[in-house]
């Protein structure tokens, strides 16, 4: 292999795809990036055998051939490099990287790009396309949701449920739970996955413009994110997600309505002085007024702000930090906060429109 | 203690202050800020016995007093405060303090006032001025040669010289040294004193306004710094400085002349392929031509740089840190690099003046 590029395009490549190579895998191959140039095309590649990135920039191949070269060296030597014309040549014999520019060189040893697993292709498929801004906002909305406990997968991962036009987004860690709707271009056959939670924190990262479209590809055990000049690939999470319409109360006895910012800045107060763990502050919802407080050894937050309540007044204890997860996403001035009692969940709904919701479990409180 | 005062205010006197308090510090009142209102004055005192730093903010004094309040909290919470006036209320029969700003309140526990320890005072001083610029570019030029062996404090700290109208500021770990000159507008008794490294590090960071003059004051075991609206004051080291001027070559057998940007950036390329430790680059200093190159199992680097070369040619090697160290923080283009032979030190100064030089010993390689 021998190609011809700027710096810039190798940094752009070499950043795309290095998320999805894994410092703890036992395959050596599988720490570096599969380079290919065909045309003049260069294509990199890596995964974890979990998810791959693959990501083309435009190059001027010299001699068509693969290589895999170290991801961690490869990366920082890029970032390094002066602004001028780049040679890199890919001695497939002994599997030697040279990188020269200007009048200096790097010499590297890679691995045989025969060694690097192929990448997945998608069976009995299901594809359309949502605008990458989209996509953004609605996982920013859920993700936090999702757990980290790798004993529970399904936790971990963010439902994707289609039935005709419709995109239901659903995330939960069982002591909280996002939701998301949104009404699709065309009607779509019924399906239902479980995508990793990181998978989508990926692709959140990999999305360089907001403008474009991703095409959407499901099926198998994969699912496919096209984007313009990338493609990540992810295995889906095998298991039965919970039944999420069962767990989200229909109805509610008192609903309060009050500001995000004025909320979100009055429980980021009160949490300072809890503890690590079960952050708990208290509200209490009075007809026009809601108080938070929260009170530990190290002393006592009382915050007041404004709300309209309608139902009776009621006592409820929340996690700071859960409270804080939802309000920093919500991209609506108001929320409506819908309680049935201080040992149900509360359902927190944007005020100006209803496919979102959050929902937290309280903290029974002496 | 009750005050009345403004959210940028208060954070600016805890932001400046709180870096003096010692997480570590087994006695309880010195984990926090000493708060001391007086006519619309309130002044904010923090120490760990071995560093204090007091800064002055405007308030409104509605009664005057003392209390400490706990570093920690009274930062965090400051940050969150809403940008509208501030009641700061201390009760010092209980040391409790009520924070109150809008409708709400935040509580916390202080200390007595009277277990604070007093502000050091500084006898048989010497005082000059030196303009607050100034002192950082000297500071950024040295301060990088300190140790962090506390079992060798003098090398954690950094010598400031006075004779006659010269300020000599060096610092040194052994394996190498940094010293700058500065000719100082009064002739001054002559003085040696050792000033802890930490202690620089933290005025270079409370300095807010590089056009203010700092007055330095050396006496007794303390040095005390003035600024406009703050004071940094520490202990000094004890002990006896290398006689540094023995150190330094006063000769060279060659000297080559090198573009300080081009040099830095093919050492941190050569750089990227050493191991920690003793991350070794070779120097081949040829006619009008500098290689520098580093082998290891990873790969090699080969840098080829434009120099001019004084004497005979020579190769040595050098920690690729101790050099970066130096370059990053040199303001001139061009550098002289001098040479006494592969086991002897290397001193780079700059091209164009001859009050700063650094000092590197060479590694001995096989």
């Amino acid at each position: 292999m021998k190609i011809n590029t700027t710096k810039d395009n190798l940094l752009h490549g070499v950043q795309m795809v290095q998320r999805a190579v894994s410092a703890k895998n036992p395959k050596p191959v599988l720490s570096g990036i599969l380079f290919n140039a065909e045309n003049n095309n260069l294509k990199l590649m890596a995964t974890d055998l979990e998810i791959g990135i693959e990501c083309s920039v435009t190059v001027t191949t010299i001699e068509e051939g693969s290589i895999v070269m170290p991801a961690k060296y490869i990366t920082e030597i890029v970032r390094k490099l002066p602004d001028v014309p780049i040679d890199i040549f890919a001695n497939t014999d002994n599997n030697s990287i040279e990188i020269k520019y200007s009048k200096s060189e790097a010499k590297l040893h890679g691995f045989n790009a025969d060694e690097f697993p192929s990448f997945p292709t998608v069976e009995n498929e299901i594809n359309f396309t949502i605008p990458a801004k989209l996509l953004k906002d609605i996982l920013k909305q859920v993700i936090f949701a999702t757990s980290s406990d790798e004993n529970r997968p399904v936790f971990t991962g963010i439902l994707f449920e289609i039935s005709e036009n419709e995109l239901i987004v659903v995330a939960t860690d069982t002591h909280r739970l996002a939701l998301k709707k949104v009404s699709m271009a065309k009607d779509l056959p019924y399906i239902k996955v479980i995508i990793p939670g990181r998978t989508l924190s990926e692709l959140t990262r990999i999305i360089a413009n907001d403008d474009e479209e991703i095409k959407i590809t499901l099926g198998g055990n994969q699912a496919l994110f096209t984007l313009k000049n990338s493609v990540l690939v992810s295995r889906l999470i095998e298991g039965q997600f919970p039944a999420y319409d069962q767990v989200i109360p229909k109805n509610y006895k008192s609903r309060f309505r009050v500001n995000v910012k004025e909320l979100l800045d009055s429980t980021e107060r009160a949490a300072l002085i809890t503890k690590s763990g079960n952050q708990t502050i208290k509200l209490d919802i009075q007809q026009e007024l809601l108080i938070i407080r929260a009170n530990t050894e190290i002393g006592g937050v009382h915050e007041e702000l404004n709300s309209y309540l309608e139902g009776e007044p009621m006592q409820i204890a929340f996690n700071a930090v859960y409270l804080m997860d939802v309000l920093k996403n919500i991209d609506s001035e108001e929320i409506y906060f819908e309680l049935n009692g201080p040992l149900s969940p509360g359902v927190i709904k944007p005020v100006d429109n209803n496919n979102y919701l959050a929902l937290i479990l309280p903290i029974r409180t002496a």
